[in-house]
């Protein structure tokens, strides 16, 4: 039986060459980062390290760059921390962000703060009109995804950036999705504030970083010993921002080659799934080369996911991290997409590691997987 | 040159047991524990084994445990969430609290609570006098450290949670230094929270965790795609919290040896200690058998760690997590230490690993440099 992972945007596996630089640090005595012997002081040297390659990886400056435990974690300190010294004003996101955004800016609102969501179009493209009105109230943060995790669709921050600092507010991009299938640069995107996350890019979970100008008056999220300059305490995790380091080197590194290499295997997918009757969502939008987000009518997302599993092709129906939940995907609802097709949402994130022939399979079983349930849903009807 | 590691308290070297648990993880194809294809469901087995481990390790039940990534967060978890539901009346915790605990308290000052800190007396022990006067007032959460990172000083929690019920507040714990070294039982400390962290007990950096009562009316503190049952949102780190739960069953199950090895080392160790003219700080406390907190006079503990380091032997001045900082330990004053005295703090802290002959070194090199100290402050004078 095949066993094919398509689920990349979900998590990816590891380097070997990412696992052998973060060995090192899990296999003999390792000091913390933060004492002051030698063992720290080696400790203190890696995580340094990996800030540069980290830096380099996104166009930052290492002073820029502040570890976190994951993407989550960066995502809930940017909203929390760029405006806690704020006096409650107005938090414009838009509709499609991921949830470790979009649940915080909520949260804040219980603290006196305006949400504002800023819609997208049928191609999940931003609505800058709606962003210019919303701007006319006094706004304290902006912030709007790079790249959307379900569609792929990526947006115009730099454009967003100039009209939110116009404005006067600060502005902040969730870029996880995008590092290491598009260019991600910190300086051009000209944002206050950017995420990353290590084991989207085939380093090791448990990793992340904010990347902050430090112009931001930002409060820090997690309190404790003062690590990161006393922006985000709690021991170093070592082993795996040493891992996160070299993962972002290598996503850079490979950029192109990933990029061409897996837009290559999606357009073979969508003729496939084109000829199978399938509706692309955001397909004439700009979108991570990797990533088709599709459905059919009348079937189930869910379902469709668990029978190709069956079979041996590891799907996404909606976004992973909200996947126990049977509600249709805010981002197509967003987009205005109906909740029957929405419910029917597959999504499939390639790799550079996947092949031409795990497509002609996946398309296959695709096949005769909808006229398996096809029949089932008339036997049914 | 020797190379002994006693600063175990600070962090501790991963068991190869655990590093061979947690390669399954890191070698091959692995899937987002929340995704619901094969890869995502062996993902969330791996979870849930390791969340029976860490219960059964601890005295709770699975459901019990909620993961984080540090003891750091789940410190801040518990006094941000506990009292987020909470109205603004008194949050007490001790004086000698990690500043994970200390720093998320004082910040909920900000938010209208009134902070309250329990003295301890010169032997490091909790003033329950003290915390009965305060508990006149409406109190929401008391926070107790089971054991101190630097005394090594062991509190009678069931005591403080025996209190703190009686007087309608919720009681948490922070247990980070506790496990591995004494029994730690979340049942019988009877408390409603409880914090561990898996780098102190040779398990990974990257994981921890609170064990919650579920009556405990509990805000998230980390929002986003809703994991471990909403409460603490973020991609799971797998191999980590795998490691964790096997970590924390090879802790209970070594205790015993771990607690008879480090005391007969210790003991070893503070004979030598009064022989140099130590001060013993919390000596005739009941203390972490593998701790050792001392000053001599007139030698400053920072410059005795950096001499110690390069003679090959890695203690630490104070708490490592705060070791940016010069100021004199905030325990040490708080048990009423002269500030002099307290800035002269070192802290060795063993492990079963370490041997009688690395103790007899290092009261051999302690001595010479505590020679050679005293003369240079001689030449000085």
């Amino acid at each position: 039986m095949a066993h094919v992972y398509f689920d990349h945007n979900a998590t990816t596996a590891l380097d070997a060459r990412v696992l052998e630089a973060m060995l090192p640090w899990m296999t003999a005595q390792q000091g913390n980062a933060t004492s002051r012997h030698a063992y720290g002081r080696a400790a203190r040297d890696a995580v340094e390290q990996a800030r540069e390659q980290v830096a380099n990886a996104v166009g930052a400056y290492p002073s820029q760059v502040i570890f976190t435990a994951s993407g989550t974690e960066a995502n809930n300190f940017a909203i929390n921390g760029m405006t806690t010294k704020l006096p409650n004003t107005q938090i414009a996101i838009s509709a499609i962000e991921h949830p470790c955004v979009t649940r915080p800016a909520e949260m804040l609102q219980s603290r006196g703060f305006k949400l504002a969501k800023i819609g997208v179009d049928a191609q999940c493209e931003f609505d800058f009109t709606h962003l210019e009105s919303l701007l006319a109230r006094p706004t304290s943060l902006v912030s709007v995804m790079l790249a959307n995790n379900e569609t792929g669709a990526i947006q115009d921050i730099a454009r967003v950036a100039e009209l939110a600092k116009k404005h006067g507010a600060y502005m902040h991009t969730d870029a996880v999705q995008a590092l290491g299938k598009i260019s991600v640069n910190f300086s051009d995107l000209n944002v206050n504030a950017m995420t990353v996350s290590s084991h989207k890019i085939h380093g090791p979970q448990g990793a992340g970083a904010l990347i902050l100008n430090k112009r931001v008056d930002m409060m820090p999220f997690m309190l404790g010993g003062g690590q990161e300059k006393g922006l985000r305490s709690g021991t170093e995790n070592v082993a795996a921002i040493v891992g996160f380091g070299l993962a972002s080197e290598l996503a850079v590194n490979n950029l192109v080659n990933h990029a061409q290499k897996t837009l290559q295997l999606r357009q073979q997918l969508e003729i496939g799934l084109h000829n199978l009757g399938a509706t692309i969502f955001a397909e004439k939008s700009t979108r991570l080369p990797n990533t088709s987000f599709f459905a059919f009518n009348n079937i189930e997302g869910e379902t469709l996911v668990m029978a190709l599993d069956k079979k041996g092709f590891a799907v996404a129906s909606g976004s992973a991290c909200s996947s126990d939940s049977t509600e249709p995907s805010h981002v197509l609802l967003a987009m205005g997409v109906a909740p029957d097709l929405a419910r029917g949402a597959i999504r499939v994130s390639l790799d550079a590691s996947n092949t031409t022939e795990q497509i002609d399979q996946f398309l296959v079983t695709l096949k005769q997987e909808l006229n398996r349930l096809k029949q089932m849903v008339a036997m049914a009807a």
